[in-house]
């Protein structure tokens, strides 16, 4: 393999001569000469040539437009997945054939069971002092209200703290209306608590209903989705999210100091048992094939959108970073396994199932990270290794910094479905993606291709297809197993 | 009065000293003192006192926040107000109350006649090649769909024109899909005319449906409504449009060479005779008191959204214009005119009953200005006055300039509801506002306050106060009368 620095010159008159279409010669080298064993030394880094390969796949896999094509089929040809409908099923199914026509080594499927929740009507109204029709969606496992809805004044607060702190009885006959407003991603866990906890909590002040603020970055008239939990022991009652635009309308009327009084309406369906399954393709690593790189999305959805943003773009960004290599033949070390897991949005169902069909195997999955922010692009990397490997971690860095990818600390977390990995002591990265945009879009109906730029994803997958590699290829064991276990 | 400039920074000084909530001794004495007769030229122009006024009431009306406020009041208090509903009578009495409340010389209303026609439900989605729901919306004035739908291959045609094109019953038993993309505001009056007419063209070639691409320069998946129209003779048949990621979704499913069947599902009500009216306030001038100025905006809206821009901004801009000069007792010297229309958007229905009612006083109209463009700001000042009155329309603009508004021709439009004033011979002008995020919102649930900012409202209101009162306070007649008539 030539030293001579590949500069981005020649790499684009390579490129331009249509040799990015077939295996190029320095990379397709790495995949056919024997691997050079590992460094012995516990201090072991990337040699020279690894480092140059690794800037290598980085700029090619940022000229390839595979992910953004790849969802491109998955929103057009499958659309909307909510776990436990129809499309479910459909999804997974075409997600098999997509990743067998992938040429993995081996493609498969993993059962995961939950119950089907879907909704069949949601609507709502201002009854008094001003009549309005509101733009509302019913939360993920709501009960239904009656057939003629259920007609109450609001009880407005602030965020779930203030509704606990609220006096027994306070919101007795009342719909809480919790009006926290998401004002940038990072509170997102934060304020989307009041979803996932607030009818609960509200039922046991007394109250018939809730109803939200979308925990959304935007003004549009497209309220956000997501799912909520009725707490054991607490009555269940009914809860929507209403748009933006909505709940501001709501503070206009208050402020006028009279009640308002809302008539909603939900309709929901449930069901017990269901079967789905996670999808999962594996690339065989040339020297240490059991040992793995775990990386994916979830290929579940709400359903206004499609899926786009969440995951769509995580699954293909991840699809795209592994056929980047696949398609030039490029094997490393260790294999590179791609789930596409189902029912995140509900509970991490995929991700549990996963888990538990594998705790066995934590040691052997050299590090996780799941893509399920967005499109990108990736602005920062954080690790969770021993300390050992954190010089790899570096070397890894270094080969991103030029995409824009920042030095993060070694407190990363790999992503919703694979966290119970991470608790269990698997090694993981956080690529941290920009999400400037992506809680306007999360759980709506607006969550659809036309938002989804073709140089963000390709950042993207380019960043995913350096990090699999390069821990795939690693020198080092990142150390998964009993002293990485969350204590 | 003094002649020493009233600087910005002394006009500050009188704001925050609390004079700006009461007449201001300046301009209070504008309406006090005995005002000096016209000069008798032709040529005549602003005095240095007149156009010193002038600048001072820019100045005052661009602190102003009341046309905010009354904006609030009207999208809060009233909301949606589709022509021919229940709102729109509703509305019409909350703005009896608000001009009222205006305290202006005479407020009063003029009854205007036409059909009701409202949606009741509207659902459709892709049946093949890949089952997706679509966000689409009734056009206004459409027929039903049977109950059960319409199921049909969709025929995609690039515009009216295209459409047009089509030899004889070439889209039999097909759903016509015009895909006329919206992309910039100057191409409104082309696109719309495929929502306008593209039924009747789609039905003479045999189409049993017509859905087209939002007319809409957004990427959200709010469907744009808007008026349509059968032709006398041509079979009616149903008309929607969705959303532009649900348009840009159907070229995806078109570009794999299949065909792509729907289902439509619309269900609407229309009703022969409903009695609205204009809602008219008068401001009487001191010299001339028959002639007057005529600004305002249209009351209806559609009714996915609450009319805060289309036209709830024109109502407000123009009512707080005029409440500018009335809370500081400045009268010019002749009248001004405030008209909040009736169901402009199904028919321009208010403009129309207005002129009959009026068409013997055309040339008392000194000028005529609707704003019917959004919440600004004015970036143009255009007039369609005698050759005489050019003079003071440059004097006009020498005030406006400081706010941005640009010179423009003698071609002026006074927009929809005036339109068919200027073609009996009114003087008009148009003063033209910035429309680039107009039609993001334009016919759609998201024509909200929440959209609106203060800052642009604010710069509106302004140009509209200088411009209505140097209007009617012009030393000229603007040419009103057969001379200006469209021939």
């Amino acid at each position: 393999m030539t030293r001579t620095p590949f500069t981005r010159r020649r790499l684009l008159q390579s490129l331009s001569a249509g040799l990015a279409l077939g295996p190029l010669a320095s990379l397709s080298a790495l995949a056919q000469k024997p691997v050079p064993p590992a460094p012995p030394s516990l201090r072991g880094l990337f040699t020279a040539d690894e480092m140059h390969s690794a800037h290598q796949l980085r700029e090619l896999a940022l000229r390839d437009n595979r992910s953004y094509e790849m969802l491109e089929r998955l929103t057009t040809e499958v659309g909307a997945r909510l776990a436990g409908s129809e499309a479910d099923l459909r999804a997974v199914n075409w997600a098999v054939d997509f990743m067998q026509s992938l040429k993995l080594d081996k493609v498969w499927k993993e059962p995961v069971q939950y119950p089907v929740w879907e909704r069949i009507s949601e609507s709502a109204s201002v009854i008094s002092p001003f009549p309005h029709k509101l733009q509302i969606t019913a939360l993920g496992h709501s009960i239904s209200t009656p057939e003629q809805g259920i007609q109450a004044d609001i009880l407005r607060v602030a965020d779930l703290a203030a509704l606990k702190a609220l006096p027994a009885g306070a919101a007795q006959g009342k719909i809480v209306f919790i009006d926290h407003k998401l004002r940038k991603s990072s509170e997102y866990g934060d304020v989307a608590s009041g979803r996932s906890r607030g009818a609960s909590e509200a039922a046991r002040k007394g109250a018939v209903a809730l109803i939200i603020r979308s925990v959304g970055t935007d003004s549009h008239r497209l309220p956000h989705t997501g799912v909520m939990h009725y707490d054991d022991g607490a009555p269940q009652i009914p809860a929507a999210a209403m748009s933006n635009p909505d709940a501001d309308l709501l503070n206009r009327m208050l402020q006028r100091g009279q009640p308002v009084r809302l008539d909603l309406r939900l309709q929901t369906r449930s069901a017990p048992d269901f079967t789905s399954y996670n999808v999962i393709g594996e690339w065989r690593g040339t020297e240490l094939p059991d040992e793995y790189v775990l990386i994916g999305g979830h290929l579940d959805s709400w359903d206004p959108g499609t899926g786009a943003l969440d995951d769509g773009a995580g699954c293909m960004i991840t699809a795209g970073a592994l056929d980047c290599l696949v398609r030039r033949g490029i094997r490393p070390r260790r294999s590179i396994r791609l789930v596409f897991y189902a029912n995140e949005e509900q509970g991490l169902l995929g991700g549990k199932a996963y888990h538990a069909a594998h705790q066995q195997e934590i040691s052997r999955i050299q590090a996780a990270s799941e893509a399920d922010s967005g499109q990108g692009p990736v602005k920062r990397l954080r690790s969770y290794v021993r300390p050992e490997a954190l010089g790899i971690v570096r070397q890894m860095q270094e080969v991103l910094a030029p995409l824009g990818v920042a030095a993060g600390g070694n407190d990363g977390h790999p992503g919703p479905d694979m966290g119970v990995l991470r608790d269990a002591g698997a090694a993981s990265f956080s690529l941290d993606m920009q999400a400037d945009d992506y809680f306007d879009y999360h759980h709506t109906a607006d969550d659809t291709f036309d938002k989804v730029e073709p140089a963000r994803i390709r950042q993207s997958c380019a960043v995913y297809a350096v990090f699999a590699w390069m821990a795939a290829q690693s020198p080092l064991h990142f150390g998964s197993g009993p002293a990485l276990k969350k204590s």
